[in-house]
């Protein structure tokens, strides 16, 4: 039997490790967790829609609570700085009172009547449909979202908000803040009235693995790299009984700077993609990644204020060794791969995972192949364009993405018409003259994309990541008796299809 | 290079084939027609929603046009009677029309507006969000519905109800019929309106592996074996880019019959259920595999009537000769798994592809392991029980069911509830004093359960089964002219969510 690993913390902003107290999950305690969550998801599906709501609220207060640890142990533990990461708090609470929101107004259990009645291919029984939780759920956290993106994430909120238990396993890179973000979330689903085992957390790859090949999880939520998704995918794939695999992968956002745009607002774009660029040490997926700019007077503009900005700016800490040295490896291989240094910020030094920001330059004419790679940091390419075509011509070489955006002026409707069409067919979301960082939490967004951004059609963010632990089922002239609440005849509560029509909830 | 094959059809009810003049597609000619479609995909979108109603209901025309030469044709290749295969038109002609009105009704694209406001965690842009298709998606048409779920079933009506064109691949047990049916479609099509290219049909196993694995296909669908559905599976699973496999593969539909229905309605609840099980020669998927029924009278006396029934019988034609083997086959393990025969019909002479329809028995407490194979064919098991413990354990160890059916009589609901929330783990759909088979077309209908008798959320039958097709898209800060017109500030002919709340279409 294999010795089980002690799990360590490491503070990017220094390079020093320490030990947790932690050690990994134990191949015995992982079944144990498992086989809680299961006899945890008939009863958090008993909580019913109010039940869960309250409990999503409890977990919203309980991390208000506990922000002040919760921002201090991340600082330590990500290098990220605490005004963002208090905001990340306040994201993960407003999502947590969001999908409360959503469980209330019920939407999102497709309930759907069909009376008995004659029809044209002969009579028809009585059918209800609603979804139904699928059972326990197993959740990867990201590295680069220690709250929204982690345990407390949009994952987490919205498995719970479906009825499904969680087992999440704690991203290396910060166990304490997953321990603690844990614990807030397990005591206020407690007092919340949710059954035990409602969440888990596990630590450790082994403990991740056995979580996504056991036969009683029903789903798997993962942000992160392509090669790991990959790697997760593939155990997935060979399981005896296959089950949804949602990844968030890997995506080069192009942003695309028109004419019109560079002429009428140079220094403006350039400031807006440097913050968009850098913040947050550029680790977030739906950074701009390769920004096209026009040949002439206002892309000169453009580049030179983008330019000075990058060369007067700090290294940045980056989450953790591994990304750091990524980081490195990748600005050769866009080097090789023909980029040029257009500037580089200030070189840091010391100990820590600290990178110097980088603005690299290339002609769009060639664009694809190696300088299609994300890169995850402080780091954006800007590929000089002579016509639109070259634009077009690029963009159908790079991979799909979460995100793209365009920055227009006046006068180009037909131009963007044309951007835009191109654009929709490989991204998952479009920008009009902003950037794609800072994705709103909301129920029209969408955060996904074409393989290999994603590989789901409904994704973490918004409303909709609800419907990804959600399972279709039909009743047949059922009793009363047996139908859940909401497929009762006279039920009025939520909005639900009868006959084909769609009938609003009366008002309370 | 390999020869071409040529195209043999076969009639089941003497076992004689014959060439049918057409040969296999060759790999050339796959691609041809994928890259058609994939030129399609944006005009077959450009023709709208109304575009698209009117080109399904034109192929709904056309199919009842030529209904008495495609039932001629059906009944020469499957054996299936004619007043079933004209009922089965019906059913196609019903779903076209019924996916017009759900692409008129417009709810499937989930249109939802978010305008830009303060939110709690600062200023949302504006987001608008609906659901896009795909693109090209490849179908492989079932044995047993030569229309329903072949080339003018319910995968090729909701594909292209969400804008995407269809490549669907012949079953080699109806080739002339999946001709008929597919030109048919292709002029219906052309008169609509819609691209060249919107629909094409290959034959042959190599042209309908070129497609699963050809990068230009978003999606597949599959109604057929669980053996063959893993192999479409594993081969898509080693796709560089994952797409979907909607796969309907297996099932053994349980049916138990309380002690207050064995009382109370034996013999109806025999005459029913055999016919049930015998109807198109016992070749559905929802067929009841193993009905649970009472020791004692009332059971007794089911039993009785339902051998009465079976022992009368004339022997059935199959599908093809793959099946009536794998019927007798299935039979053989069966009885060494334990089962004994209780009736058997009347045994067949002949050539054809005719078998026995059988009745078999075992105790409840026997039921798992090799008693729960699925039987294509006219076979049911039944399983006789001394108390409910014994049925509760048995449902255990038999494989997730697309349907599941519930018998029982007056004052039994205490002992119904418990039945129904096991059921329900357990299966997709749960029907109460009826019989799974005639899966109703309508709203409410849900066609799926867990693996393994299907792996996606939602299936082919129902209006849902149009999700299958579709991607999210969400424009941030969009000017409305790029925007699709069921997005834009003042449309009002759709179901919309405005921020946050449900909106109904305007009248007309």
């Amino acid at each position: 039997v294999k010795g089980l690993q002690v799990i360590t913390t490491t503070n990017p902003a220094t390079g020093v490790g320490a030990e947790t107290g932690l050690q990994e999950t134990a191949p015995g305690d992982v079944e144990i967790l498992v086989a809680r969550a299961r006899a945890a998801a008939s009863l958090l599906e008993a909580l019913g829609r109010e039940g869960r709501a309250r409990a999503l609220e409890s977990i919203a207060l309980a991390l208000e609570a506990a922000r002040d640890h919760l921002v201090s142990t991340a600082v330590r533990e990500t290098g990220l700085s605490a005004e963002r990461l208090r905001g990340e708090i306040s994201r993960c609470t407003f999502q947590f009172r969001l999908f409360a929101e959503a469980v209330r107004e019920g939407s999102y259990v497709e309930a759907s009547v069909d009376h008995a009645r004659e029809t044209p291919i002969g009579p028809g029984p009585d059918l209800r449909r609603m979804l139904l939780p699928m059972g326990p759920v197993a959740i990867f956290g990201a590295s680069n979202f220690p709250f929204a993106f982690s345990v407390a994430g949009g994952d987490t909120a919205s498995a719970l908000a479906s009825g499904c238990p969680v087992l999440i396993k704690a991203h290396d890179s910060h166990p304490l803040t997953s321990l603690k973000s844990f614990e807030a979330i397990g005591a206020a689903l407690s007092a919340a009235g949710a059954p035990e085992g409602s969440a888990a957390l596990v630590f450790g790859q082994d403990a991740g693995l056995e979580l996504i090949t056991h036969p009683s999880i029903r789903a798997v939520t993962f942000t992160g790299s392509l090669s790991t998704g990959k790697t997760l995918l593939d155990v997935i794939n060979r399981r005896e009984e296959p089950i949804p695999f949602y990844g968030e992968l890997s995506s080069v956002n192009p942003l695309v700077v028109t004419p019109g745009a560079a002429a009428a607002r140079p220094e403006e774009i350039a400031q807006g993609l440097f913050t968009s660029v850098t913040g947050s040490g550029g680790q977030l997926c739906t950074k701009p990644g390769i920004a096209f700019v026009p040949s002439g007077g206002g892309g000169d503009r453009m580049v030179s204020t983008l330019s000075s900005l990058v060369h007067d700016a700090a290294g940045q800490v980056l989450l953790n060794e591994r990304i750091a040295t990524s980081y490195r490896d990748i600005v050769e291989r866009l080097l090789a791969s023909g980029a040029e240094v257009v500037a580089k910020g200030v070189q840091p030094s010391g100990d820590g995972f600290v990178v110097a920001p980088m603005l690299l330059g290339t002609k769009a004419s060639d664009v694809g192949g190696g300088l299609a790679e994300e890169c995850f940091g402080p780091l954006v390419i800007v590929a000089r364009y002579e016509s639109m075509d070259e634009v077009g011509v690029a963009l159908g070489l790079m991979p799909p993405s979460l995100a793209a955006t365009i920055h227009a002026g006046e006068g180009e409707e037909p131009l963007v018409a044309q951007l835009a069409k191109s654009l929709t067919s490989g991204a998952g979301r479009l920008v009009f003259d902003g950037y794609p960082t800072g994705v709103r939490v909301s129920w029209a967004q969408h955060h996904g994309g074409p393989w290999p951004s994603t590989n789901s059609q409904h994704s973490s963010v918004g409303v909709t990541a609800i419907r990804r632990f959600l399972r279709p089922f039909a009743w047949q002239n059922a009793p009363e008796s047996v139908l859940p609440e909401e497929l009762r005849e006279t039920y009025d509560q939520i909005p639900r299809r009868i006959d084909g029509h769609l009938v609003l909830p009366s008002p309370r």
